[in-house]
């Protein structure tokens, strides 16, 4: 599966990640060859989160004539990789998933009060959402990222084929490197996306999954895709058409703790990926600014 | 005030309104001259509001080398137009309003848990918000709106000046004529916001500028220019950089009911609007798909 050069690749991000664990800690935790390693939160965690990575860079000269909508609708049944209704333990704490994954409460209505308007409540990681640094990470929350962070370059990879065979494909790093064949280098400050053809799925038991033990399965990012995206090139966002970056090959939620503990961003539940081009497009992330938010529903759009 | 022909185009709009209201009862109520009409919410309730009126139109071709945040930080203190934690009653239903505009939270912490998630309230029309046509009709949600009405040129017409020195100052026909005598007819498709200033005191009582009997009191729209933008320019949306369309010179909320009464859109709490051009921006509304949203916060950006 490994090319000399990709193991040449890997061999570079390991001492460099030793380099960096000697200094603080960071990056201790090594993935070896192309295989995920089972990275544990705490040494992923870089020594020093709120670094200034958000450049407010000036955005460069875009044209567009077609917006698309890259956003899913929310409704109480949006698939979310919490189960509604359900219990879920963190370190002997035990939480109560609420019933529906946004609740969508009428507080004035047309009939009665010639006005409608609702309470509106979620837990934030649910439909077409952000993960802000802060969601894995003491880092910044989604009000501290400035819009030019929000628009940027749009690489979209495909991984269709493979996960139309195998519900816990890995955009790998193969994949990264034979897209930069055709199309050039990844462009500075885009955001990649993964088209895992999943997003067609979302009103399926397809879009879950579930295997025997009840486990979700779900295509997801390669924790090498990634470094090298993060290392390599100036990639700011991640971008996937499932619930997670992460899939059962990353048990610790490597993705999550690596990018987003390096103040970058990613939005999950991607939709309508088909309908941009690989590269090209700009992406658009309308990310309510809520104070102190680790991420949240947004409506996040394509500029082709 | 008025001139002769703003007087004659007011004539024209009052027999278009009269002719409407032999048709099915909407718009029979008729502003005269200068002075706002107190409209009751029946009597401008079109009777057809679910009309087609999205139109997918595709954009015409955009170029921008700059974003410019439209939106505000939400927080719990945001001032907005029901006071946090008192009561209001409508047509006799008391209804008891949260103790602040929007709670954050905390689910999960990453103290103990190693991830952040909070559990997001709030009711709809807080912060940098949409107003959707169903809040002040039966017509479409948020999520009805597709997004090529949601990226729009964007026209900002200034009354700082005169809302300097009165808070209930009302951006009129004669801003419109004005303007368009500047810059030509007000563009196709437009989003036309006011400029009152009132942006920079939202942190301040000067945003609600209470007066002797506790009503807030900001600059508005004038219901004679928001007909002239709904009958005589094709505009799709609406903008205000303070928490309402309507001001104490239309307590029956008449721009509300006639605006989104005929399926447009409008957008509430704009921040730096002095950062864009009167005209030549574009302006992208990243509203959360929320099914069955009347509104909500939202990130909006320009494009310049």
């Amino acid at each position: 599966m490994c090319s000399p050069a990709i193991i040449e690749q890997v061999k570079k991000r390991i001492s460099r990640r030793n380099a960096l664990a000697a200094l603080g800690g960071a990056g201790a935790a090594v993935s070896t060859g192309c295989l995920p390693a089972s990275v544990s939160p705490k040494k992923t965690v870089r020594p020093s989160p709120k670094k200034k990575r958000w450049s407010s860079k000036p955005v460069e000269q875009v044209s567009f004539s077609r917006v698309v909508d890259l956003s899913h609708t929310l409704h109480p049944d949006f698939p979310a990789w919490f189960e509604a209704g359900k219990e879920v333990t963190t370190r002997g704490k035990r939480t109560f998933v609420p019933p529906a994954v946004v609740e969508v409460k009428p507080v004035f209505e047309w009939e009665h009060d010639k006005v409608n308007l609702n309470q509106v409540t979620y837990w934030e990681h649910v439909g077409t959402h952000m993960d802000a640094p802060a969601h894995f990470s003491e880092g910044s929350t989604v009000d501290e990222i400035p819009v030019e962070d929000l628009v940027l370059p749009l690489v979209v990879i495909d991984i269709k084929e493979r996960a139309a065979k195998d519900p816990l494909a890995l955009l790998n790093i193969e994949d990264v490197r034979s897209w930069e064949d055709e199309h050039g280098p990844i462009p500075e400050r885009a955001c990649v996306a993964m088209n895992s053809g999943w997003a067609k799925h979302v009103e399926t038991p397809k879009f879950k999954s579930l295997d025997k033990k009840g486990k979700h399965r779900q295509p997801a990012f390669h924790i090498d895709a990634v470094e090298y995206l993060m290392e390599e090139r100036e990639v700011v966002a991640l971008g996937v058409d499932t619930f997670s970056f992460d899939n059962q090959h990353s048990p610790g939620s490597d993705v999550h703790y690596r990018w987003l503990g390096d103040e970058r961003w990613g939005i999950e539940n991607l939709n309508n990926l088909d309908d941009v081009p690989t590269k090209g497009a700009t992406i658009v992330v309308g990310q309510p600014s809520v104070k102190g938010g680790s991420g949240g529903p947004n409506r996040t759009m394509a500029l082709v």
